[in-house]
């Protein structure tokens, strides 16, 4: 059974989101005001404990079951020269995804989230969105609900990452066309391009813009003809996240910008996403302030995988240890402020 | 046996600081430019693994054994009206430590660390600052040596942190005598203090200032005139780390402004260090300028008990796992840059 039958179907839901549960909110908020400290002086932690109590529906929030999932796409615009690395690193890093070698690995053991990763059709890139769309309406959809398989109902926790060469280029046109400026506003290095492959990167963004200009603004014909088959399977994950009430954290540039459209036309699309990090690409400050939303972390990381966001999974976890494991000011016997 | 037997030979400690070991960081170098990754991708996260590899002497830097030290005391200032709580309350939190029921209980089992905390006295308060000496030259050299006394020869890292009601005014005035400036420039709301608390705050302060104005600019005359039994061992406990090349990671304010007087009369004494966190305490931004810190962490908290650093150790745990367990280049079969 897919979530999203037709892009009809998918717009529907982002116009009708759930909300969060304010009576778990408030519960949280009335345990937090209590516990053995001043109020507020466990600053953010405080805030992500009711976060998370809002979305999961419990005074009390938990994170039993967390899953890292990791999209990987190839790109058409990869054979115009705007990567550093060449097209068949997409495939040889799932590979080494597979294999366990990879820094999402390393970082999603040492926060205990199980690893999900979907290779996306890596031998069929997406066509160069320069000439045409990217992706077919078919396409497109199959992506979404790529992305939205796996987002598992018992799920407590999501985190979102994506691989694929030329990717930053696909980010950069889905971040201009959502929230305007043109390819200089948001193109960056991305894994390293030089000078010379920068200039390159930036004139590919402002040919796919301006080839689709006349098309209709809407999320998924953005979806679909600039981005890919990795930011496509974010955009219909982080949909499917909120449909299931599932709490997400968002990576770097690229999970952001796949996001963006679907901001565009619905702010509150973002409102059960925490921001893990913000990344040394220079244009995620500029799209983490668009969708609204204040990073965990800023520890000058740019490599995608999802690693960002699965650092930052540490400090949700800290924040529920401390929101389900400290005394109350009555059960401790301490005094309050005078 | 004590650590530094009179003031004489805890000034000749700080005078001969060990080095890291710079074959260890420049093998761990080496390491994160061959793992599968675009070169420093993974941003602090390669610069915390080199740093522990440094103070470790281990290319693979670990983290078998690391503890969380909490240095508690209390403040003849305390009576002065400086703070929002009774002083009282400042035994009531070392009870609710000692039966696990604080943030750093919750953050400390978060981050695998054991907790170690040290009442210093609590039934002696210092001394009114304002009018003599916190503490006499036995009492500073006790504390010294308490905090040195928990820097165990095997720990891999070393998190620091404090309770104290009314320590936030010794802080500020360590902080000032040791980089310059008045009350105002270093104080804060501390625990909560309202505006008029914060105007006696700061008159208390300056008071202080004045009152030791002529004394020898010492390290260990700053802090037995002007600050607390636990601000002088997170002093001992830094100084004593770095004679065992034990990295350490700093908490907030107080914490920071322990070693204040260390580091105006010896910059290099924090090369051991990481900030965990910059706190919301107004003075803490200026205060790490001041140590050339950047912290890992700034999540508007401002509780102290070590809770920022505690924190900060899953940063550092996750540098370690992927410096350890991702594969290079050549063992996953990735292709390099073009």
């Amino acid at each position: 059974m897919t979530l999203f039958p037709d892009a009809t179907v998918f717009r529907a839901a982002l116009d009708a989101l759930p909300e969060p549960d304010v009576h778990a909110i408030a519960g949280a908020r009335a345990r937090q005001a209590a516990l053995t400290k001043p109020p507020g002086s466990l600053g953010r932690l405080e805030d992500i404990a009711c976060f998370l109590a809002g979305w999961q529906g419990r005074t009390r929030p938990r994170i039993d079951r967390a899953r890292a999932a990791v999209f990987a796409g190839n790109h058409g615009v990869a054979a115009l020269g705007v990567s550093a690395y060449p097209a068949a690193v997409t495939a040889q890093m799932v590979a080494n995804f597979e294999a366990g070698g990879a820094a999402i690995n390393a970082l999603a053991r040492a926060a205990g989230l199980e690893l999900t990763v979907a290779a996306l059709d890596l031998d069929r890139p997406t066509a160069d969105f320069t000439r045409e769309p990217a992706l077919s309406e078919a396409d497109c959809l199959a992506a979404l609900n790529a992305g939205a398989a796996i987002v598992a109902n018992d799920l407590d926790l999501l985190v979102l990452g994506e691989m694929g060469i030329a990717n930053s280029t696909a980010a950069a046109a889905l971040a201009a066309r959502s929230f305007g400026g043109s390819a200089v506003d948001w193109a960056g290095p991305g894994t390293g391009v030089d000078g010379h492959g920068l200039a390159r990167k930036i004139a590919v963004i402002d040919a796919g813009l301006a080839r689709h200009a006349d098309a209709p603004h809407d999320p998924f014909e953005a979806l679909r003809r600039l981005g890919g088959r990795e930011t496509a399977a974010i955009a219909g994950a982080v949909l499917a996240a909120r449909v299931r009430r599932v709490p997400v954290i968002l990576d770097g540039f690229i999970c952001c910008a796949s996001v963006a459209p679907l901001a565009a036309a619905n702010p509150a699309v973002v409102d059960h996403c925490l921001a893990g990090h913000q990344s040394a690409e220079p244009g995620h400050a500029r799209l983490l302030a668009r969708l609204r939303l204040d990073p965990l972390l800023a520890l000058g990381m740019r490599l995608g995988e999802g690693s960002g966001a699965a650092l930052a999974v540490g400090i949700v976890r800290s924040a529920l240890a401390a929101h389900e494991g400290m005394a109350t000011f009555a059960e401790a016997g301490v005094s309050g402020a005078e």
